[in-house]
């Protein structure tokens, strides 16, 4: 388990007095926050923790969370000071004032934020080796779905229904750092420390390689066959457009077939979320 | 087609000349926002509308949405004469900066609002009585799910699956008036103009009374049997819970089976408005 000594540089002002609150301006580089977001990464052997910001109820959620999951509690240690996990990062007393200053606007916190570093790039190939010893692999492709919130419960859905990665286009998709990172790993519940997240450049092209390797597309759309009675091989791929425009024609066009959510009320249109999760679902029951 | 003649207190200077911008801030007393929100209120003759107010950008789009649904193009009357819909409520040129005012902070508006009065009450009387002359209803009830951006994700899937309606707590659910109730609209997209929503005080109680009626009652737990394999009569009711806390006691020995979405990943919990689109999904189809 790698963790990085605590640099000084992400606080701007000298570290407080231990067990004091940290009332200035916090800097963290690439911030995750939220008990579950904060939890999932911290427990995640792959991830580099520099410091845990927490306010005395947002610890004591956060311990609720790693006790559930098994793991050792934690408690402020002296500021600056390595203390917690053999010599880890610095887990810092903070206000939540302290935190609405710091992570961005309306960021739902919940007393609890984690400077860490960017999970490791992860590429198309590595997916499909790591299929190639599953029975089953279902991946998510999404074309073009921008909004942190979606992206974030999509990812936990597809964690929670087995899926074995997610791909999106390095454009017209939210990052998984910064600002937009932070929010969507907030909604995923801690699923992006779990889901392998790949990013493209030409989502037809890499639709190609993974139909290449063996993987039978099925674009979702409003003109496909049911899901329900659709075809579903041990290796596919379920591909979801934005909202409104839906599949671009290229990705359509090189999907295997096409399939459709049975919808019957006077408005046959859903959350791109709620669709990706009732795709997941139809699919994993096959 | 009921609609009110314009009240002079929507705003509060004077009427701006025709065609030009509305820079002062507006007072909306029950407002709605986004294009497809609108649009639905727009053409639902159950809606008592006072005003709509856009950008000329926002027109354009709901012009295009209204167009899409059959309906006649709007055009910017001159404030304060009514003009459009026969003498109806008052379409007025605003600005988006007046809309950022006017609206709550961060409202998604795309350049349109309403301002309406809210839907007549709905009782679950007048539910029961609808679902008797239906071969098939399948109702929905939400235990304390508060958020609004879920709430509204929820009421377009259970529009879109063709539930008969929404069962919500009168405290601990998102109102459909006020911002909450702009907010939920905005995210239903619609929906709250096709799917009845009743607010009960005690909802073990409601969900008795629906028993009483001869629906069949499937809370959504963890501990239930697989929703694929469990029993729906064609007359049922499908209770979810918050996240977290998942189904209060009293409500949960009031349901007549629990039923689980099978999930097999690593972190097996999703979304509550996406766990409702997979439920309403897995009911729908049998």
């Amino acid at each position: 388990m790698k963790k990085h000594m605590p640099r000084k540089r992400t606080l701007e002002k000298k570290p407080a007095a231990p067990g004091s609150s940290v009332a200035a301006r916090l800097r963290i580089n690439n911030p995750l926050w939220g008990v579950h977001a904060v939890e999932a990464a911290w427990r995640n052997p792959a991830r580099t923790v520099h410091a845990l910001y927490a306010t005395s109820q947002g610890l004591e959620e956060l311990n609720k969370a790693l006790s559930r999951a098994g793991s050792a509690a934690l408690s402020f240690s002296s500021a600056g000071v390595p203390q917690a996990k053999g010599g880890g990062p610095r887990i810092v007393c903070v206000d939540r004032a302290g935190l609405d200053r710091t992570l961005p606007r309306g960021a739902v916190h919940q007393g609890i934020a984690l400077d860490c570093d960017p999970l490791e790039d992860v590429f198309l190939r590595d997916l499909v080796i790591a299929a190639a010893h599953r029975p089953r692999a279902v991946f998510l492709m999404l074309d073009q779905v921008t909004d942190p919130h979606n992206v974030g419960a999509i990812l936990r859905s597809a964690c929670a229904f087995g899926a074995s990665g997610v791909i999106m286009q390095k454009r017209h998709a939210p990052d998984l750092t910064g600002s937009a990172g932070g929010l969507l790993a907030k909604t995923a519940c801690g699923a992006v420390e779990h889901v392998p997240v790949v990013y493209e450049t030409n989502l037809t092209r890499a639709l190609e390689t993974l139909q290449e390797a063996g993987f039978f597309a099925i674009g979702l759309d409003e003109r496909g066959e049911d899901i329900a009675t659709c075809a579903v091989p041990d290796r596919c791929v379920l591909v979801l457009g934005a909202e409104g425009p839906g599949l671009r024609r290229l990705i359509k066009e090189q999907c295997d077939t096409l399939a459709r959510l049975p919808m019957k009320g006077p408005m046959p249109s859903i959350n791109v979320s709620n669709a990706a999760a009732v795709a997941l679902y139809a699919l994993a029951g096959k």
